[in-house]
């Protein structure tokens, strides 16, 4: 990319409120500079592309956006480089024409940290939640990222206080990797109490962001940030969530764009799992384990083992083995004509079982009667 | 019924393990009486039955068990009886051929209380769970068991220790109507902590049986049990279940009767909620809420209303109402130029949203500049 190409992107980015599907066309044809030539010139014949850059299109400061971007050790992406993740993006070509207003792929983003975004986003899973998390879905929250980074998933979020911030921190804990994707410009430090988590994410894993430097976060880009979020991972875990939610969002995106949806449950008597158990009902993943995560996210064959199931040594007593087991008393001895009544059970039908459970080690003879050998396993279920 | 059918129907669920289909059979073709004479001497060619019968054919203990009964209060009921609920054990005829061995309605059942089974098991849930449940279990359970006892539901259980003794006691304490479908004879006080509680069942609910007085519980008898928890109702519901539970096994019977199943989530760290994730992992409905195991168990039309939803001001602003109230600066007021630029918008598309914000008492004009009538309200969801 030249220095000018550069600088008409980044002129590009700012001119129209993104996602504009029409700027994006109009670079695609004309190529970049032509395209923010045009722009500047108003010698545009598109009416809703007047319409889109003309608040904007005498602003220039797109040389004062690359040298913040320069200064912080980042770099302008497209469509064309080698990080710019094309199969995570190619998806919103089948929502576009029926979905949301903001269901087209970035145009330019401007990202800061060592890991390359195409690479990242083979192999994520983004954990998103209320900014109002419990101390239970900060620890769920912590688990799950913890668990995916060790398996070298990377763990993308919004950088936003709660569950985000938890889900951040828990993977640098662990030196994996980890993506914020902005609702602002990579240099504003949004929310202010997370500057410092993000400068970390910035050093060890990526800062994503569709807007230039400077650019303050709004309702409208959080909605449209939600759909980047959702778009570079294979799967969208929602760990605590109200009853509205930004993180509803994220799964929605996810969903449109064909992507897994988790929720993590939690106690019913907590309003911030209400948005999880009604995700639950929409059919998302009820997950409880990185390893369930991994399964949706990794490569083929990396199955969650079932968790150890505890045996006990009735599993594998046939049901007469049962019934004469459950027929000796707890304490003392019986016949075999008593444990026959007992048990329900013909007295020739009483023996075999019996001798099975003494090789089994469970019971034992004593002067012709028979005693259990150990105190009663539990045999409830 | 006579006295005589009566004595021999007493007979009869004692002589072979229930259920007992040829059993069952045999007093259907026969009539008990004749049924009951049969099998005490002998007079079989059903080898099964021979077998089934053999132990405890000389055991005749009927003038006793009925005396506990009657001294309990309490009634034998059998198919016929106005009590009986033939409706609910009807669902057993599709399940025989391929189902468990237990897969058989009752050939008796012993009851004591004031409640007709009939018509509890018309409107009636389960509630069943873990005896190692956890204080929000607990919790979880009385607050669903009351929501639904208030609403004229039920309460079946089977009277153990945990999820299933508060489900009782939630009911009788708002003066609903429950069950204790008992795994031993409705005069064995099992749990023996649970005796007082089991009382008042017996006096203001019912407890229901299909073994004679003096059986004590054993495995089997448990699971044969949970069916009739499971067929009785039209939901079970599982509160807590850890990753072997006998509440996992009357689940299994709801829904292999075409019952629903539901359970009731709780925090991944809980070793008691392992089996109800994987119940609702494994379609079980989740539920939260008594209105929602209502909608399962009601009439047609009791529908769980939504919780009440948080509203925002700003949710029915059109797009370009919302960018402009978002280009309104914090403090200060802002010019219709400056408006314009922050929004993204032509400066001939702000005026008409700011007129409508002015409407909405949002925003307002100072000096032919704008600003915000009151604090910004926030725009992150």
């Amino acid at each position: 990319m030249t220095e000018e190409e550069r600088r008409a992107w980044a002129y590009l980015s700012r001119v129209a409120e993104p996602p504009n599907p029409r700027v994006a066309a109009l670079a695609a044809t004309l190529g970049p500079v032509e395209a923010a030539e045009r722009i500047r010139r108003r010698d545009l014949t598109d009416a809703p592309l007047l319409k889109g850059t003309a608040a904007r299109h005498e602003i220039d400061c797109a040389r004062d956006d690359l040298e913040v971007l320069d200064r912080l050790g980042g770099r302008l992406i497209v469509e064309g480089d080698g990080e710019w993740p094309y199969l995570a993006f190619r998806s919103f070509a089948g929502v576009e024409k029926f979905s949301k207003p903001q269901a087209y792929a970035p145009l330019a983003l401007w990202v800061v940290g060592p890991s390359a975004l195409s690479m990242v986003s083979e192999r994520a899973a983004a954990i998103v939640g209320t900014r109002a998390a419990t101390s239970y879905g900060e620890f769920a929250t912590a688990d799950l990222a913890a668990g995916l980074a060790e398996r070298d998933v990377a763990i993308v979020s919004g950088g936003a206080y709660g569950i985000d911030g938890a889900a951040h921190r828990a993977a640098l804990a662990c030196d994996g990797v980890t993506v914020a994707v902005l609702a602002c410009g990579i240099d504003v430090p949004y929310p202010s109490g997370h500057s410092a988590l993000l400068h970390r994410v910035s050093r060890h894993g990526l800062i994503v962001s569709e807007y230039p430097p400077g650019m303050r976060p709004s309702r409208r880009q959080f909605l449209a940030r939600n759909r980047l979020v959702a778009a570079v991972t294979g799967a969208t875990v929602v760990v605590e969530a109200g009853v509205r939610s930004g993180a509803a969002n994220t799964a929605a995106w996810a969903r449109a764009l064909g992507r897994n949806v988790c929720a993590v449950p939690g106690p019913i008597t907590s309003a911030s799992s209400v948005g999880c158990h009604a995700l639950i009902r929409n059919e998302a993943h009820l997950v409880t384990r990185a390893e369930e995560i991994l399964e949706l996210v990794g490569r083929a064959g990396e199955i969650a083992e079932d968790p150890p199931r505890p045996r006990s040594e009735l599993d594998d007593l046939s049901p007469d083995e049962l019934a004469v087991y459950e027929a000796l008393p707890g304490r003392g001895t019986r016949s075999i004509e008593d444990i026959a009544v007992v048990a329900g059970l013909p007295v020739a039908d009483v023996l075999g079982p019996l001798t099975m459970l003494d090789i089994k080690g469970l019971v034992t003879q004593d002067n012709g009667d028979w005693k259990l050998l150990r105190p009663r396993v539990s045999t409830r279920r």
